[in-house]
């Protein structure tokens, strides 16, 4: 066991905001969390926010902004959201309009940032505990899945719930629940062992999402609800102007994922 | 909710003891820790306890006496193990040969008294979560299932896993290994879900013990470590002489099964 340096999540965010490092942050920072991020105008964000509340295993709320506030002092040393996310996409009205490397000359002061928990956090402990991410071992994205399952609308947002998908075998499946249900801040227990079908899922080699994964006869498919849900919600609520990270460039923090474990 | 009265345990005891109370446990002094029964001569005692502590989950001690001792003083007020047992069961080398309502003419100064934790305890918080218990809706036994997965041996002390299944929702099945991974007194989370074919069980519906459950389309078979586990081994051991309780005429202790949550 070694102990993680307090500060590898400050340096990576130096590079990101000096040096134009702007690669997936998957594995960077060994043992920080990482967040999803939204921005969104202040007369949104409170509709925003009432449905993270309102869908907590999806959209697990790690901090929100001030408004027109761009630090996010709770998460670490200096956290500037301008430019501290490798790569950041722009939306307008639901379309893809951009990818800058920072954000600087977009901000406004009706802004309100939102950070979500992602399941790196609970990937690693799982991993530590001895269970194979299989996705790791392929090399590939976790397989994600529309689902018949809606969440709880708030305003405009509104949509069905996103799961991510990792085989196992049962007796992993109950260690998975028992670790990740200590992980309520980002997503924690599973909503779903084993029957795609209750989900509305038909093929488990065709994700809407990611990329798939073999699943062998002695495992089962669990299932966590996923940080794509409140992404897919926001794009289809076609708001005049949203900012994200790009996919796989997330925002990296000063907390450390152990820290996220209750009991 | 109300408060469980500490002398419940206790009042039915003296029933027992005195006034020739001997039905099934299942259901009285709601809220009490109950314990499957296993007295041993000495010599066999030290082979069982070690048994015992090298399979955990299908072997939960709860107390083990004192040598030639009846009492149980960690387990409540005066409790007798000749006396307080409803119905017990005289084994010797394996078989059947009483059924009697005490043991004071059979008590002997080199015998050893275990009280091994019972699923009753789980059972009741899982039902207190809203999680149907088929077997109590149906009015039977769980169903139990020898499995093709053997016990670490101790002595003459061997034998295979015998589990028990409850069915329920995936979305049940991840709140029961919350639930039952706090009671590790009592068999804790499931040793299995979902594929009973790993645990070379060929039909559900044909359990070696209790009685068959109706499983529907949208549940999952789950399995936990089974106190019938140690009364098996005990069997097949042949011990010249070994006194149990009778099926489901289990001690009653002052113990309440909540403080046997951790966490």
């Amino acid at each position: 066991v070694t102990t993680i340096p307090a500060s590898e999540g400050w340096t990576l965010r130096q590079k990101i905001r000096n040096d134009g490092w702007a690669s997936q942050t998957s594995g960077q920072a060994y043992g920080h969390v990482q967040g999803n991020v939204a921005i969104l105008p202040a007369d949104l964000a409170d509709d925003f926010l009432r449905f993270c509340l309102r869908n907590p295993k999806p959209c697990p709320v790690l901090a929100v902004s001030d408004r027109g506030n761009p630090l996010l002092s709770t998460l670490g040393r200096d956290v500037d959201i301008r430019t501290d996310v490798p790569r950041y996409r722009i939306w307008e009205a639901g379309r893809l309009v951009g990818e800058p490397l920072d954000i600087r000359d977009l901000w406004r002061d009706d802004l309100v940032t939102f950070v979500l928990g992602c399941s790196f956090s609970f990937e690693q402990a799982l991993a530590e505990a001895g269970i194979e991410m299989r996705h790791w071992t392929q090399g590939c994205n976790v397989p994600m899945f529309l689902t018949s399952q809606q969440t709880v609308a708030a305003g405009p947002f509104a949509g069905p719930l996103v799961v991510s998908m990792r085989p196992m075998t049962p007796a992993n499946a109950v260690k998975a629940v028992q670790i990740t249900s200590r992980f309520n801040a980002v997503h924690g227990a599973p909503v779903h062992i084993g029957k795609p079908e209750m989900l509305g899922i038909r093929d488990l080699q065709r994700p809407d999402f990611g990329e798939p994964v073999e699943i062998r006869d002695d495992e089962l498919p669990v299932f966590w609800a996923c940080g794509v849900t409140p992404q897919a919600v926001v794009m289809s609520a076609r708001p005049p102007l949203c900012i994200t990270h790009a996919p796989g460039h997330m925002l990296v923090t000063d907390l450390l994922n152990a820290t996220l474990s209750v009991g």
